[in-house]
């Protein structure tokens, strides 16, 4: 008996596509009325953050996660990195003609499941199909509104000489595990990606402070590149101690292996954050209470001078300057 | 000397990607702060309308129109279905490495000029590269969202015994131009995709009498299958007259030559509605003087019975039930 695959009919507007629509999609992110768009009731008036990605992770399944939890969480947390309050999200899919039935709702439900740990609806979808060989399983597009707090203005230009860099846990996780699972490599104890929604995290860190300058969650080109922009945006420059970078010891590991550096590797579940330096203790111990934030640390200050360099202090007493993630490492991390 | 083309780079996050954006895609849509999601100052309070699509049209230039300007003029459409004013985009890439740039160039002035044209904004980005053979080109994704009038609801449920069913424009005209492009069919005129931005349309419409219970544009599954869709959701029972279907001479001719219905055929730039039957003349006329709505007509009628069938009354007398589309006849029509 043949295992049920995606068709092309799958994606024809037709009746085959209403089944899957109905059947699976719908149900699984609760929509209950499947019109042309979908209708936001009481959406909060004045500030709205808006954002996209779209998801293009191989293996669709890795250590720790699946392209269709990461989809949820990428763009939950690209909202709460502004500050904003994440509530609807849209999904769409591209299918490859032949993606087994069960990987689809497998992936559905992941997605259906992060909404719900996040808080957000996913509220509109779509579902194109292609040919065999014109997409590689399936792609995931998120986009995502959330409600803006009015005042809150997080931006580099935010940034002044003498705030302090936190980060909110071990980076390279997300990319040493999507590593992993490419090659078949495995470690012990297994790294897994650290995939998750930020929101709840951020709503405790707004909570505690009004120093927070900006945020960014480090996915790819890793902590290095996202630091580099910040750096660049501000303008101002930033110097990291190579020591207080929060690391599990495989991650530390493996990119020694592989030849890579973990500042940049992509991160899925962490933040970095820049904030007044009177704040940052009182910011971190905020953080390590939530489950999200428990090995957050100071990781650098923001030195005086405007050349939006990023330098690192290293282990070894000397000092390196960071730049921006050049050519590609890692291609398809997220 | 070879030409420009996408690198797997240009989706790594790092600099190369930097350059893209701020290069090529930020100042194309007016993006002047990058951040991880847009902030959109004095969103219309209250009820918001939300939709996405995903875009796989091979080929992606077409007679009439390519994939940029179809992924901005969807996503439009979709919005202004619900009624809704179409206010802010979001455009996700995903590139297949070895694109010529001056493609994406060419597609991404396509999208920034329809944008203009509907009067929307594209405020959020994102941009993705897979290797050689794991896309197709390039596919898009749009999200849009824009602000919907208290009040209004225009859905099946709306619909009354007595209702006129409205047609805006000639039927079939996108399909038949995606598969003329993908076969080298000429026709005499040319046939050229119909894709366009619907909301100043539907605008003048909505100005123009409260009647309308519901609007569908007939995209993927064409004017069948939107209309089957509407029956099963009032429920009630549609009657079309085949003599009152607006049509082409190259478009019944082409359909003819291929053995296609051109009431399965999809369509970019056109609405159906249903209608108050005493509003349905003014309304017509109201559409008439639109340039997109100049071959608008009264094209069938609701009548008693709540089976959610669809009937179409034949030229030549008889009556044919038409169901959703079956199967898919012309597979990445959008």
């Amino acid at each position: 008996m043949e295992e049920d695959k995606i068709l092309i009919a799958h994606g024809s507007g037709g009746r085959v596509m209403h089944g899957l629509i109905e059947d699976l999609i719908a149900p699984a992110f609760d929509i209950t009325r499947l019109a042309d768009a979908a209708v936001l009731e009481d959406f909060p008036s004045g500030r709205a953050a808006f954002t996209t990605d779209s998801y293009v992770v191989s293996p669709i399944f890795f250590p720790g996660g699946d392209i269709g939890e990461l989809a949820v969480c990428g763009t939950v947390n690209d909202l709460a990195m502004m500050g904003a309050a994440p509530l609807y999200l849209s999904a769409g899919f591209i299918l490859e003609e032949g993606l087994p039935l069960r990987d689809l709702k497998r992936i559905v439900f992941s997605m259906a499941d992060a909404a719900r740990k996040a808080g957000v609806r996913i509220m509109a979808g779509d579902t194109k199909v292609v040919e065999r060989g014109k997409c590689d399983g399936l792609f995931i597009n998120t986009a995502g509104v959330g409600a803006l707090p009015a005042g809150l203005d997080l931006s580099p230009e935010q940034v002044r000489t003498g705030d302090r860099v936190i980060v909110s846990g071990p980076i390279g996780m997300h990319g040493m595990a999507i590593m992993a699972g490419r090659h078949g490599l495995s470690f012990d104890p297994p790294i897994l990606s650290d995939t998750a929604p930020l929101n709840r995290l951020v709503a405790d860190m707004l909570s505690a402070t009004s120093g927070i300058r900006v945020m960014r969650d480090p996915t790819r080109g890793g902590l290095a590149t996202t630091l580099k922009e910040i750096a660049e945006g501000a303008p101002c420059r930033i110097l990291l101690k190579e020591e207080a970078l929060p690391l599990v010891p495989g991650v530390r590991g493996g990119c020694e292996l592989l030849g890579l550096d973990p500042l940049y590797v992509a991160n899925e579940g962490i933040l970095t954050a820049i904030v007044e330096a009177s704040e940052s203790e009182r910011l971190v111990d905020c953080m390590r209470n939530h489950p999200l934030g428990q090995s957050a640390a100071v990781i650098g200050v923001v030195m005086p001078g405007e050349d939006g360099k990023v330098l690192l202090e290293t282990r070894a007493g000397g000092t390196r300057m960071l730049e921006m993630l050049m050519g590609d490492q890692l291609p398809r991390i997220c």
